[in-house]
Formats: C-alpha cells, sequence, structure tokens
C-alpha cells in the first residue's frame, strides 16, 4: 500500500485496506444507462401492471430469458443494425452477446423447446451501442407481446394491432395513428415502379428513414449509392407518399395494381385484416400508409407502427409485424409469428411530461410511523413495530436517537404515512399508546384534532379497520 | 450465396436469405443460464410478490441499476471472486462488466447521488462465470434489502435480521437457523489465539471454508498455504468450533477475551443486537456462531447468514452483514450500511422439490373462451371478444378453423378457463350465445348441466357476477 493511503486511513480511522479506494470521477453509471430511483420505480411499476394486464387479458403467458445469448443467435438478424451488438469479452467458453431485442430470443426459446404455438409476453431491458440522445439508452425495457402458431388468415396479425390500441389507450398516452402495410405489398408496388427484384431490401431500408428524413436525401441515397435511375426513383417516391383509410387505399391499390394473382391475395389479406378491426373496434386508428418499411430484416408480411401525434417530440412508440421465417433459422420447423414491440420508455417520457404538474413525490406506502419518546426506548419500539407487522402492516419506527418530535411529525406527513404511534415512558405503564391519524392538513385545528389515546393490544385492529374505511 | 443453400430454400419455399440459415446445434440458450417458461414464471412472481411485499411492510423503496457497471466500479471489491466477473468485449468507450451482485451498485448508487440514508430493495438479475451445478447458475437472481444511514447502534442490524425471519417464514420454506457473528469478534478471537493482524483477513477466508470442506482441510490450509504454526491453527480450531445461543455464547466470550476495552464493545453490541432480536420475537432462530466469516471482503460488522437445516441440500439461503466502508471506496462520505441478500434460486429449488406432489399446471388467467361454429364466423368472434375485453375480463378465442368442438372443450378445461361461450349461425341471428360454465369435472353430467342461453348484450354482465361469487 503506497504511503499516502495509511495515512489518509489513519486519519479518517478506517482500516488500511478499505481506505486504498480509487479516486472521486468513477461514481456514475456507464454512459447510456440509468439508476431507475424510486419515484421512477413508483410509476414504471404503476405501468408495467397496466402493460401486463392488458397482454393476460388476451391470454398471453410470461416468459423469461437470459439477458445475453449465444453470439451466434444474433448473428445476421438485425442486418445494418448488427454493428450496435453488445458483445461480452472472450474469458473463455462460449462467445456471447448481450440481447438487443426480445424477438430473436423469443424465437431461439421457440426453436429450443420445438414449441409450434404459443402466446406470450415479455417485459425486459434490452442493449443497444446507440448514441445516448433524448428518450434513447443503451440499456432500456422493451414490452414484447407475440402470437405464434398457425392459425386462421390475419386474426392474430389484426389482435396484436387490437392489443397495440389497448395499450395506448390503457396507457393513456394521448393521440396516435397505427400505420400499417404488408411487405409483400412493397415489394409489389417496388416491382411496378421498375426495381429490380435484388434492390428490393436495399431500397426498403431507404424507405424506412422517410420519417426522419426528407424526400430529397432519401432519393439521393437511392440514387447514388443504391444505383436506381432518377426516373424509378420518383416512381417509387411517388407511391410510397400515398396513405390514407382502409377503403380508399385498397380502392387505389386494386386500380393500380391490377388483377395479378399476387397482388389480389395481399390486398384480400389486407381487407381481411381490416375487417377485423374494424370488428374490434379499433380501425379508426389506422392508417394505410405505403411509406412503411420496418428496418429490420426479418418481416415477412403485416408490418405496423404507432406514432405518437401529440405534442412531445417521440415518434414511434410501438411497432411490429408478421415474422414467418426467423425461428426456423435456428434449425427447427418453421413457426409463423406476429408480435409487436412496445417502446415503453418514450411512452413514459410521454406520461411524466404530462404529470410533472401534478407530481405526487409519495415513494412507497408506508401506513404507520412508530415514535416512541424518551431515552433507550429503541427495544420497546422494534417491539411493537413486530407487532404490527406481525399484523400485515407497513410499519416504520423512529431508529435515531436525537431528533426532535416536531421534526418527525414533520417526516410523516412528507411521506403520506397516514398513522403516528407515539409512546412514552406513562403511556408504556398504562398500557396505552397515542394514535394520531395525519390528516390532509387545510387548518391547524384538523391538524391535531386526531390524537387519541389507545389501549395497545388494540392498536393493530384500530388502524386496519380505519384503513378499510 | 453457396448452391445448397439456393436449392434448400426452393425446396421449402421460402426466400433464400432467410435460408442460409445456422445448423440446428445453435439453439440453447448459453451454458448455466435458463429460460424461465410459462409455468416458472407463475411461481417467481408469487414468490417476488411476497418478498416485495416484506420489503416494503419495512418501509423499503425500490430502485433498479444498470446490468452493467464501470469495470473499475466493481474492481477490487470481492476478493478471490473477481475472477467470476464477465467483462464486456472492449469496442470503444467506457470499460464495462456484468454486476456480479446488488450490494456494490448500491453503494455506488448512495456515493453516485450523494445519498446518506436510505432503506431499499432491489430484486434483479446478477451474473458470476461460476461452474454451472445444481442451483447454481451464471445469470440469478437475488433480492435485496439495505438500510443505509446513521441510526442508534444496533437498530438496523435487528431490523435486517428480523427481515431475514419474516421472508423465510412469509415463503413458508420450512425449518432454518440464522448464524449471527461479528467481524470484530472474530478479529479479536483470532488476536487471542496468537494469529498475527495481517493475516486476518486470508485467515478469515480459511475458515469460511468451513461450511463447506472439514477441520483438517482448512487446517491445512492455514498452515501450509497461508503460514500459521500448527499450535495457533489448532486453537484458532477450538475458538471457532464455539456456537450456541446467545446467552451462553455471551458468557462464554466475557470470561475467555476478558475486559479489554475493545472486547466489551464488541460484546455490548450483540447484547443489544440480541435484545432487539427477542423484543421482535425471532431471537428463536439464532444462532451465535464464531465459524461464520463470509467470503467478502467489504464487512465491517454484523454478519449472518441462514441456513436451511430441512432436507433439500441446499445451504446458504440468505446472507448479509454490515459495510460501513463500502460507499467511501466511491469517492465520496462514508455511509454505514448493512443489508441482507435472499438466495432466492435455492428458496425456490425447495419450494419447487416440496410442490412436486401437487403441482398446478395453470400458467394464466383466462377467463373466458370463445368459439364459433360455423365457417367464416372469426369476424363475429373476434367482435364478441373485442366487447369482452373492453368489460375486463381475459378473454381467448378459437382462431383455428379446422378442429372440432369437442377438442377445443378439452381444451378450455385443461387450462382451467371457467366460462366457454358458444356461437353458431342459430344465434347469431336470435341475438343470444350459449354460456357454458366449466366445473370441476366429478362425474359426467355435472360437467354438462350447466349450459344457457344469454342474451348477448348481458354476456359480461353475467360473467363478471358469476366471478365475483
Amino acid at each position: 500500500m503506497p504511503r499516502i493511503s495509511i495515512l489518509r486511513s489513519r486519519v479518517l480511522g478506517f482500516p488500511g485496506r478499505m481506505a486504498a479506494a480509487r479516486e472521486p470521477q468513477l461514481v456514475q453509471p456507464p454512459k447510456g444507462t440509468r439508476d431507475f430511483k424510486p419515484e421512477q420505480m413508483m410509476v414504471r411499476k404503476r405501468v408495467f401492471g397496466i402493460v401486463s394486464k392488458v397482454f393476460e387479458q388476451h391470454g398471453a403467458v410470461s416468459l423469461d430469458t437470459p439477458v445475453f445469448e449465444l453470439r451466434e443467435t444474433l448473428t445476421g438478424k438485425y442486418g445494418e443494425d448488427s454493428k450496435l451488438i453488445y458483445n461480452l469479452e472472450d474469458q473463455g467458453g462460449q462467445l456471447l452477446s448481450l440481447r438487443y431485442d426480445l424477438t430473436v430470443p423469443f424465437a431461439r426459446y421457440l426453436a429450443s423447446n420445438k414449441v409450434t404455438s404459443m402466446k406470450r409476453y415479455q417485459i425486459g431491458k434490452v442493449y443497444r451501442r446507440d448514441n445516448p440522445s433524448r428518450g434513447r439508452y443503451r440499456e432500456f425495457y422493451q414490452c414484447d407481446f407475440d402470437i405464434a402458431g398457425q392459425f386462421s388468415a390475419m386474426i392474430a396479425d389484426a389482435e396484436v394491432i387490437k392489443v397495440v390500441v389497448e395499450l395506448l389507450d390503457s396507457l393513456d398516452v394521448g393521440d396516435y395513428q397505427v400505420k400499417v402495410n404488408h411487405r409483400k405489398l412493397l415489394d409489389l408496388v417496388l416491382a411496378s415502379c421498375g426495381v429490380p427484384e435484388d434492390k428490393f431490401k436495399s431500397i426498403c431500408s431507404a424507405i424506412d428513414k422517410l420519417d426522419k428524413s426528407p424526400w430529397d436525401k432519401v432519393r439521393t441515397e437511392m440514387v447514388e449509392e443504391k444505383g436506381l435511375s432518377p426516373e424509378v426513383a420518383d416512381k417509387v417516391g411517388e407511391q410510397v407518399s400515398k396513405k390514407g383509410n382502409a377503403t380508399d387505399m385498397l380502392a387505389y391499390l386494386n386500380a393500380y395494381l391490377g388483377e395479378s394473382q399476387n397482388a389480389t391475395e395481399v390486398l384480400e389479406g389486407m381487407e381481411t385484416l381490416f375487417g377485423f378491426l374494424e370488428a374490434g373496434n379499433c380501425l379508426h386508428r389506422v392508417v394505410f400508409d405505403l411509406s412503411l418499411a420496418r428496418g429490420l430484416d426479418y418481416y415477412t408480411g403485416v408490418i405496423f407502427e404507432a406514432v405518437f401525434t401529440g405534442s412531445t417530440q417521440v415518434g414511434s412508440i410501438a411497432a411490429g409485424g408478421r415474422y414467418d421465417n426467423l425461428v426456423s433459422m435456428f434449425g427447427g420447423k418453421e413457426v409463423p409469428v406476429v408480435g409487436l414491440s412496445l417502446g415503453i420508455e418514450r411512452v413514459l417520457l410521454i406520461l411524466e411530461e404530462r404529470e410533472k404538474a401534478n407530481k405526487v413525490a409519495r415513494t412507497k406506502e408506508t401506513q404507520v410511523l412508530i415514535l416512541y419518546l424518551g431515552k433507550n426506548m429503541h427495544k420497546q419500539a422494534f417491539r411493537l413495530a413486530s407487532e404490527l407487522w406481525a399484523a400485515s402492516l407497513n410499519v416504520e419506527f423512529d431508529a435515531i436517537a436525537t431528533s426532535k418530535l416536531k421534526n418527525k411529525l414533520d417526516m410523516a406527513g412528507k411521506s403520506f404515512i397516514p398513522f403516528v404511534v407515539v409512546v412514552g415512558e406513562d403511556e408504556e405503564k398504562k398500557g396505552v399508546v397515542q394514535l394520531k391519524e395525519i390528516v390532509v392538513k387545510k387548518s391547524q385545528e384538523e391538524e391535531n384534532k386526531q390524537k387519541e389515546e389507545i389501549p395497545r393490544n388494540e392498536l393493530a385492529k384500530t388502524i386496519l379497520s380505519r384503513l378499510q374505511k
């Protein structure tokens, strides 16, 4: 140990081996990550509760998978975004990476366990080596709901979109739209414009940027980087600008694409989907939008994205689609799946902005605070607290010998603790306690009128019955 | 793409880029990790609920920290176990490691936010590159409860041990003991045997192995590896074999250690602690055990470990102690902390072994299954389901066109779904539904007697009122 540390440890009075500490600059969490503090945890628990309830209303079961997967499980699933995957160091044994989303682990789970039909939800953290910015983190929660299995055409797709609407309505996020499109329809439209088949994928990922970049920039990418002729690019630009309600768009596309078998199949599928959404009373939220492309490679059918249209600038708050080939990439049977991912961090951003005005500071549910007056009464306080814990009450006791009664009562008020029990030596001898009910303060009299003497062995019963009122 | 993949993709009928898949051996989760399946998630949710309730009864607030920390935050905190820490690959930017426990991140949180007083709980996964074995995983949950701050002597320590007892009793794990010791007492005992001060730490970590290794082996380690004389080792062996109830052990130690100021202080502290535990009605669970050493470096005071004494071989199921110097290692003020960590995976192992006999397969809470008879009735089923979802019911509908009514009714029974709604074309015309209440089958008659015709617009109300009974 260097001399200076020995000196420091002697001065501060703790053992030398503990004092060999690092310097102060190391105390923050890693870049792009956050500690969730008690007040945030209260909001999160409430929000996750609402989300789970919606998923469970639809009969979904809960699943949890490891935070890391074999590196090869993630390889080749995310296209250009693969560079954002966190790898673990090679410390011997298997090569591992942190999960990038909950979709690929779910597909891997289905393959691992040879499951061919399952409706599951998962709420968990995912990891991306992205540049942190407002509402964008390197560690964040996703809430996923997926339906795996072979069902009647479009009914699972419709249920997933219905769940998106129920989630956003239950969370009361405000105004939003659900953009809907179909990967195969996009391919047909691209073909109709003269895009060669081997460029579908790269042109799709250019179209995907239209919600952030202006058309001019996307057009340049199509022509200069991806080798499309300017005429074809302009035709694509014209088509992907089309959006509207289901009826109008189906009429337009039936006319535009003509009667090829492929077009008829896809458009009939979309008609079935919209029929379900109308029956499920959520078609009014839907916009049929040809510019919706979704970046990820694995989608094969219906795709959708819910976009917040209120004042907070967050963009997409839920998204998903059908991916029928992903499970078989893990060596098993093909299992068709359609699912959604709720961007819960952005939803929380919206809710937090709105709730800033009427913020409630309560971070715990303590019901009783026990205060003992006089010295050396901590053992009695602990005994009384233990009696109330045994009666299932949430109890804290004063564990600081020195501070003043007034301060302690203020603390109870600030923490929204509804009952304070005060005991001194007199009460202890008589076998009673002073019970004080803290009411919302309107006037000084009201605050103070609630103090009563209660026999100690009736305390738990008394508090429990008043809490039920 | 190699020729064979093109061929395979054509034969299987899906796009070539999706078929360029890896071979089947890659579909499992990483070694030492598990997927938590729906039936396990049901148990976990129940158990985490019980654990959270106990923590909240004591006024603890909830906290969540990132899964990884700066590598330097973890460095030098775990002694010999540091080799088990998972590092992330250096992909540019900060060097990161996965958290090894929830204690060091909590201490880092207190330092980061300059918090000097906090009662918090955290339930989360931690990561160790250990050899997987029964009940030992590389990714597993811990449930931590810690009290940070300056309070009257031993009252926080007593509350933490009280919480251990409440947790294990609420979880109904069966027989267990809580071993208690004090780091400074152990130092005094080692000094009394003639162990030089600079060997306290290494001899402590040898003593820590006594719950797994026989004395002979530990003695050899002390003498041959750690350079203790055989006579001193034998004296240590004699002392650390002492254990018993609080009164007997305090009498023994008062006599054995004599009246040095250090000894008197520590023993008075232990007496205060046991006084609290008696007042809190949990002293009968406690054994004062001089062989308890706890491996980790950071403990500075009371240490404890709950050991399961029932038939399942799991050993320690909860442990903790006081660490007063850890927070200041992150550059801030010294904040005294005492806390516990519940080994929830081992508790689950005990509960699962016991519950194997009366296993319940229910993995979800679906209340209503909707079956439509006849072709092309899916849209009607979706509409009816949407009406019931809107009434907050948990509803699934039959989304497979082909299977038989008998099979579907069996499915409802197996899934413990209490209500089945059957609708055919006749019912649809008349505006009614057939409601079937699935009762536990005792005889064939009983199973079938519950079918009734209900007006469709009264369905939600009828089911809700029956569920409340």
